[in-house]
C-alpha cells in the first residue's frame, strides 16, 4: 500500500485529496452493495408472486459458478425456502428413444389442463461435455414450452454429478416457491444420475419400451428397485401385444423385489404419449401413491430423509475437495502413493501420515 | 507438576529425594520402551523367518484398538512391508450352505501337497454381532487346520466394515511377509463384504450352488460381475445333471457383461469339494489367471490400482470421523438438521455453515 500523504485532508489543494478518494470508493461501493441487495430482493419478491422471468434469474445465479453470483442465490434461497415444499416431485427416466420428451409434453399438457403450474428440470451430469443434451433443445416440447404455467430449464452444465444436483435441488426450492405445482426431474442414465434423482423425488417413474432387452441392466443398476411405476411407453398399433407381454414381464419383475419402505406397491402401466393414452391413468396412480404415503408418515418423512442425506452428501464432498485440492497434500499424496508402490510404505500408514500432516497445515 | 524440593540430590536423606523418583520412574519407562521395541522387533524378525506364532501375535496387535498395539503393529507392517506382496490372494464368497468351509479345506489340502504355504483368513463385519461367524470355529476345517503349513485366521472383530478391511488387508501384508504363497480371504455375504473382498484380491471366485435360484440377486449386488469364475458346487450324485444345466446359464449369464479390464474371460467350473473333484482344474485356471494377467500387466496394475484405493478410502473415513465427532459439531448438526426440517434453511446452506464452524475450531 501507498504511504498517505503528510497533508491534513483537510487542507485546501488542487489535487484530490486521498480521504475523498477513500470515501467516495466507499460510498459506490455501499451503492453497489445495496444495488445487489435490491436487486437480489426484487427477484425474490417477484418469484414469490409467481414471476417466471424472476425464477429463471434466480435458477441462473444459483447455476453460476462465481463466488458473488452464489451469495446472492444463497440469500434469494433462504427468503424462497418457508414458500417452497408444497409440490408434487416426479422423476423421470428411460434409455435414449424410450420417449422421455414426448411424454412429458403428453403429461405436461395434461396437468396443465388440470390447472397445474408444471416446471420440467434435468439432471444430466453429461450436458458440459456433449452439449447437445436433455432438454438442451427446448424446441423438442414445443407445444409445453410455449403454454404459461409451465416453466422448462434445461441440466445446468457442471463437471461432476454432485454440482449439477445441487443446483437442480435448489431450482426445485426455487420453482416450489414461485407456485409450480408439479416438478418433473427428467434424467437420462449416465453414471448415477438415475439415483441421484431418485434422492430428490417424491415418486419415480421409470420409462420402457417393449422387447428393448435392457431388463437386466435396470436390474444389475438397481433402477427397477427404485421405480415406483414403470410406464411401458409407445404402446401403440403394432406394439400392443409387445407391450402386453412386457407389462406382465416386469410386473413379474417386480414381485421379485422386497416390500418398499413407503407402503408402495409398484404398478407397470401402459402408455402411448404420441397418441395421447395412458397419460390419465399416470397422474391418477401419483395422486393415489401421494395421498397414501401423506397418510402413512412416508412422504413426510421421506422428504427429512432427503435432506439429511444432502446435508451430509455436501459435507462429505466438500471435506474431501478441501483435503484434495489442497497443493502441499496434492504433492505429499503423490510422493505417498508412490512410496506404496515402492513398497516403503502402507496405504494405512501414508493416510495416517497425510491426514497428520494436514491437521498441521 | 510439584515444586522440587531445594534439598540438592546428592545429600543424604532417609526420605528418597523427588529427583531420585523421577529419574527412577524414566528409567523404568525407558525399560519399558525399549522392551516394547525389543518385543515387536522380535515378532518381526521371527515373522520374517516363517514363525506362525509371531505372525499369530502381529496380527493379533493388526487387530487391537489399543493406541499403544496399533504403534507397535504399524512398525511390524513397515518392517514387513518390503517382504510382502509376492502371494497370490484369492477371494471366495458364497451364501452360507454352498460349503465354502469344506470347499477351502479340500483346495487348501490340494495347494499343500503342492508345496505351497497357504493362509485362510476371513472377512465378516457381521462376526461381533452374530459371534459364531465364518471361521469362527476353525473345526470346521479339521484337516487344514492341524497343517504346518497353513495358517487359519478368523475375521477380526470389528464394528465397521471398514475396520475389519483394513485389518485384514495389513494381516495379508503379514501373512505374506511371513513366506505364505497362497491367500484366501473368505467372505460371507453381507452388506458390501464381497466388494470389499473383491478389492483386496487378485482373483475372485463365487461358489454357487445349483438351483439355488438367487441369481438374481448377484446380478443385483454386482456380484456376478466381479467373479473371475463361478464354481458350482457340490455337482455329485444326483445333483449332476442339475450343476450341468446351472453351468450353461452362469456360461450365458457372465456374457452378458463386457469385457473385462483384466483381459480375463471368467469361467464356470463344477466342483464337489466333499469328494475332492474340480479342485486341481480350479488350480489350473487360477495359474493361467496369473499367468495372463502378469503379461499383460493388469495383475500388477490392479494391485496399484487397490493400494490408490485402500488409501484414498482411509483417509475420506478419518475425514468424515474427525468431523462427525467432534463434540461441537455433533451438536450444530442436530440443530441445522432441525432448522432444515423447519424450512429455516437448506441443506447446502446449513453444510457451508457446519464447515465453515468447524474450520474455526
Amino acid at each position: 500500500m501507498k504511504k498517505p500523504s503528510h497533508k491534513s485532508a483537510l487542507s485546501q489543494s488542487n489535487s484530490i485529496p486521498a480521504s475523498a478518494n477513500v470515501s467516495s470508493t466507499s460510498a459506490e461501493r455501499i451503492k453497489s452493495l445495496r444495488k445487489k441487495k435490491q436487486d437480489h430482493t426484487a427477484i425474490l419478491n417477484n418469484l414469490l408472486q409467481g414471476n417466471q422471468t424472476a425464477l429463471g434469474k434466480a435458477i441462473t445465479l444459483v447455476e453460476s459458478n462465481n463466488t458473488q453470483h452464489q451469495q446472492q442465490a444463497s440469500a434469494i434461497i433462504e427468503g424462497a425456502i418457508a414458500s417452497s415444499g408444497k409440490s408434487i416431485r416426479i422423476g423421470i427416466t428411460g434409455v435414449p428413444g424410450v420417449g422421455k420428451s414426448t411424454f412429458i409434453e403428453a403429461f405436461g399438457t395434461y396437468l396443465l389442463g388440470l390447472g397445474k403450474k408444471v416446471a420440467v428440470l434435468a439432471v444430466d451430469p453429461s450436458s458440459s461435455i456433449s452439449k447437445g443434451s436433455i432438454l438442451g433443445d427446448k424446441t423438442r416440447m414445443e407445444n409445453l414450452v410455449k403454454e404459461e404455467m409451465a416453466f422448462i430449464r434445461p441440466s445446468p452444465s457442471g463437471d461432476s454429478l454432485g454440482g449439477v444436483a445441487r443446483k437442480t435441488r435448489e431450482s426445485i426450492m426455487l420453482c416450489e416457491a414461485a407456485g409450480f405445482d408439479v416438478i418433473l426431474i427428467e434424467t437420462v442414465g449416465v453414471g448415477q444420475s438415475e439415483t441421484t434423482v431418485h434422492s430428490m423425488c417424491d415418486f419415480f417413474l421409470l420409462l420402457k419400451l417393449a422387447g428393448a432387452g435392457d431388463e437386466l441392466q435396470g436390474i444389475k443398476r438397481g433402477i427397477m428397485e427404485m421405480a415406483d411405476a414403470i410406464v411401458i411407453n409407445k404402446a401403440d398399433g403394432e406394439n400392443m401385444k409387445a407391450a402386453n407381454t412386457a407389462k406382465l414381464d416386469f410386473k413379474r419383475a417386480l414381485h421379485l423385489y422386497p416390500a418398499k419402505e413407503s407402503g408402495w406397491t409398484p404398478q407397470v402401466l401402459l402408455s402411448s404419449a404420441l397418441y395421447n393414452e395412458g397419460i390419465l391413468e399416470i397422474w391418477d396412480l401419483i395422486v393415489s401413491f401421494e395421498k397414501k404415503t401423506k397418510e402413512n408418515g412416508y412422504f413426510k418423512e421421506n422428504r427429512k430423509q432427503q435432506s439429511k442425506f444432502w446435508l451430509l452428501q455436501s459435507i462429505n464432498e466438500q471435506l474431501k475437495q478441501s483435503f484434495y485440492q489442497n497443493p502441499e497434500i496434492k504433492t505429499a499424496l503423490e510422493e505417498q502413493l508412490q512410496a506404496i508402490f515402492d513398497k516403503k510404505t502402507s496405504p494405512f500408514i501414508a493416510a495416517q501420515y497425510l491426514l497428520e500432516k494436514y491437521a498441521k497445515l
